[in-house]
């Protein structure tokens, strides 16, 4: 028995039951509107919405409660490797893969192996369901990063299950 | 560090985004409709048979995952035997620490010192808010017994925090 399997669980119901109710509700508006517009793509963007902010809010407890453990962390370079070692770790059992940067704020974080879409990668059938399962992931950083007052904009690609990419923009500060 | 920390800061987000929607809800139904009902039970209600749902899934795809390591689980009381160490310690971290049966099919489950109301009971002040937080692992419970082919109804009292009795009444086949 895994330790993090309970919430492995927990992340993927509330993904089936959240794109499920948007479902719901997005049927409920095509026959009211009867538009023909793009319901599916609506349907995505709110759950996805909701997932992340989500994860923003568990990000950002989860940093208060990782980094008392920890020495003072002072640059955007130093809250990035947090991010990757210690966090990382701290939800998914294992470091990142590899960080990258282009020393302008802003970062690649990859994954080669992520806990999230491992039960999924079965095979490559899966790869147009991936984006649901990393949006509370893509919050998960955000909101670390807030907690460590960095504004930031986070997108994932998934090219190769079960390898994700995290895309990181550092907001500057005006 | 504890390894089920994402889990328990997961199910607490999750404990405050559903009341904070029903809340939302709740105030626009009564804004529309202006009839001075009982809101905040209805509001309640939704919210947590939504979160009771949800565990009802997790609780019968953990028992899949755990179920598969035991061996072959006979009698109703075998399988309450069940819930209490494997699956509890599973997502817990330790075992019930008291089961009690009428031996017709009522059966009280006691945990001294509730995972997830260990954060909330530094004092007796949020009592008030602790059906919120077992409304899930109610559902756990009914969705583990479920996939054990054992249907249930599944409440819980909380008198002292952080202690919860979880009443267990077996559906009798007919």
């Amino acid at each position: 028995m895994n330790a993090e399997l309970p919430f492995e669980l927990l992340h993927s119901e509330l993904v089936a039951c959240m794109f499920a109710r948007e479902q719901e509700t997005s049927s409920t508006e095509e026959a009211n509107a009867n538009a023909g517009q793009d319901e599916s793509f609506l349907e995505t963007t709110n759950a996805a919405t909701k997932l992340e902010l989500l994860g923003y809010r568990v990000g950002y407890a989860l940093v208060e409660r990782i980094a008392k453990e920890l020495p003072r962390i002072s640059t955007e370079l130093d809250c990035m490797k947090f991010i990757c070692k210690e966090f990382w770790s701290a939800i998914f059992r294992k470091q990142v893969d590899n960080l990258r940067t282009n020393h302008q704020g802003v970062y690649v974080v990859m994954d080669n192996k992520f806990f999230l879409l491992v039960p999924l990668s079965a095979g490559q059938q899966y790869l147009t369901a991936s984006p649901r399962y990393v949006a509370f992931s893509c919050g998960l950083i955000r909101g670390a990063l807030a907690n460590l007052n960095i504004q930031s904009v986070v997108t994932a690609t998934v090219e190769t299950m079960p390898a994700v990419k995290f895309n990181v923009h550092v907001q500057q500060k005006s």
